[in-house]
């Protein structure tokens, strides 16, 4: 089971995309800690995610969003700096192959600032996506977007309980 | 070398979010055949891709885009259809492998519409991101982004000449 978590998100057009991206790579859940944009503009950008959107559960702390996980992934764009363990990371493809049956969140966030390093220190694992080493900051949906995709690989195309279809 | 062509696309936010993704992964070029939006607002969501975007060239034909290149890809997310030879794909894993030292162009599509099945013919292959059955059809730059990842892992991170030091 796969849940997608995004911490105080602030762009509705990223919220809409993602929720369209649950749909195309089949998330089961979409969670989002504080708001910090309006939902209902988001619903303009989620195309066939409208439901996936409509279905998400809006909670006001990281903790409630994730404690009934078997493993909690944070997501990062800065990684493995020299000297600071906080900073080691898996790439896609290493945590796609950990999902298998478990309760699995991916935790996204903020636009502006990311996660703070309290927030990342709740989580298992840290995912780092590689990049351009001068900019590897992705804009936050597209982060989402690669990051389903390689596990939607992993998990094959295995038809299965879908948020919309609940 | 790789070029990421856009045709006819109607949304600034993806233009600009395209820019963007050239610069995350490392893309020569940007070629753009007759926008149908506002280049100028694109830029307010490139972010650190401006520079990709300010240096784009823009053409009036697809023919213009692709013609000095060794290899042409488009993309759909149709893909496969029985008895339509023209709709026989790879994926984005196989395309990677072709890159190599190749003049390589990336065809996109237009949001509404995706491209013409003559646009596709002018192409070597067509590459689909596989996603859920159900709902396959991703966001355009959502799109150019997963792509452009697969190929930046087989290209690895060795440094080369993008679009903004030239
Ligand atoms: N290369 C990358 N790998 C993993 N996640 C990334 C990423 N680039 C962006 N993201 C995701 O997108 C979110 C917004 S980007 C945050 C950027 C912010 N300027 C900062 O200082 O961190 C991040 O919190 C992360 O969830
Ligand atoms: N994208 C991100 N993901 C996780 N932690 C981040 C982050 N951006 C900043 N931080 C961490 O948040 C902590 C304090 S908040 C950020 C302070 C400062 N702007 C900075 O970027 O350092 C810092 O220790 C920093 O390492
Ligand atoms: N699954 C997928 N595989 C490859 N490219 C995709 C894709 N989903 C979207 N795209 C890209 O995004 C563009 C816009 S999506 C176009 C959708 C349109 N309704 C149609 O009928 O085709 C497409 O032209 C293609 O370049």
């Amino acid at each position: 089971m796969l849940r997608v978590i995004l911490v105080e998100p602030e762009g509705e057009y990223n919220v809409g995309f993602i929720a369209r991206l649950c749909r195309n790579f089949e998330v089961e859940e979409l969670y989002i800690v504080n708001p910090r944009c309006d939902l209902n503009k988001a619903l303009e950008f989620s195309a066939k995610g409208q439901d996936v959107l409509k279905s998400a559960v809006v909670v006001s702390s990281l903790y409630e969003a994730m404690r009934d996980l078997d493993l909690k992934i944070s997501t990062s764009s800065i990684a493995d700096s020299k000297g600071d363990m906080l900073r080691k990371s898996m790439s896609p493809w290493e945590v796609s192959q950990l999902v298998g049956d478990r309760k699995v969140g991916l935790v996204f966030g903020r636009e502006s600032v990311g996660l703070t390093r309290d927030e990342i220190l709740m989580t298992d694992i840290m995912l780092h996506i590689p990049a351009n080493k001068e900019y590897p900051v992705l804009n936050l949906s597209h982060a989402v977007g690669i990051v389903l995709y390689e596990i939607w690989k992993t998990r094959g195309a295995t038809p299965r309980k879908s948020v919309v279809s609940r």
